[in-house]
């Protein structure tokens, strides 16, 4: 079972695959056991699918890859807190962990417009028993909106 | 431009093409001006994909079939108030107006396991400026589950 930092390691990695492609700068990786079943960058742009996060994209992958709908015991790593639509479909696909690097006030600040509500509220609220853990490889997680901010796909947002 | 409850007839009638291909019994209608860009029903079991509520499958097909990622001034029927995903993912979609039958609570009663946060609080918490209009064709709506409860799949779920 790869550690929190390996897997977030994952989601950097995708997120700047992401970065170079025009995409938005978000990554999710996810795993279960040892095996990654989804690592995926937001594609948002490149798909013209505005529900194109990270983490949705990442789910239809896993779900794809698995023949399941629901990832019971998966763990996640998402570069960026999940937004409530993330949030909410990593909760329907009964996964057990996600990890998160940056936070929404870090995606606002970066010039994305966000639905400000934290992902502990929609967890909290919902009565959903995923688990949350903020702060895995932040500092890194964060970055990313830095060279966010340099990309010729973050002039023309 | 549809009536709320023309466009949410259009919504019902997918509900219930989904409910004779096995899925789950909702369904999502999305208009620009007089042109229905999108309908469609819940397709998680058929896909295999835990995000395919109606209203996520419909907002991809309506940025398909628009070439775009937002739907400014789109209006949206769904037969059953928007889970938290499916609110979000509206709201980042920029649509008008969402009109919703059955509620939150009626899904519950039906079997389905809810994240219990009413649409209305995701939009307020968020600082959404979509517009959300509930009791559009509701008993019609509702009834949706009683067809569903007598199904095959519902007794598979």
């Amino acid at each position: 079972m790869p550690t929190p930092e390996e897997l977030m390691r994952i989601a950097i990695d995708r997120a700047r695959e992401g970065l170079a492609r025009g995409q938005s700068p978000f990554g999710c990786a996810i795993a279960l056991g040892d095996e990654i079943v989804a690592a995926c960058h937001n594609r948002v742009f490149l798909t013209t699918d505005i529900t194109a996060h990270a983490e949705v994209t990442a789910l239809r992958e896993a779900c794809s890859h698995t023949g399941e709908i629901t990832l019971e015991g998966a763990l996640v790593a998402t570069t960026c807190e999940p937004c409530p639509m993330c949030m909410s479909a990593l909760h329907w696909a009964r996964v057990d962990r996600v990890y998160y690097g940056a936070t929404i006030a870090d995606a606002q600040a970066a010039g994305f417009n966000e639905l400000t509500i934290p992902a502990r509220s929609v967890l909290d609220l919902g009565g959903s028993e995923v688990t949350l853990v903020p702060g895995v490889l932040e500092a890194e997680c964060r970055a990313l909106f830095e060279e966010w901010k340099g990309s010729a796909a973050a002039r023309a947002y």
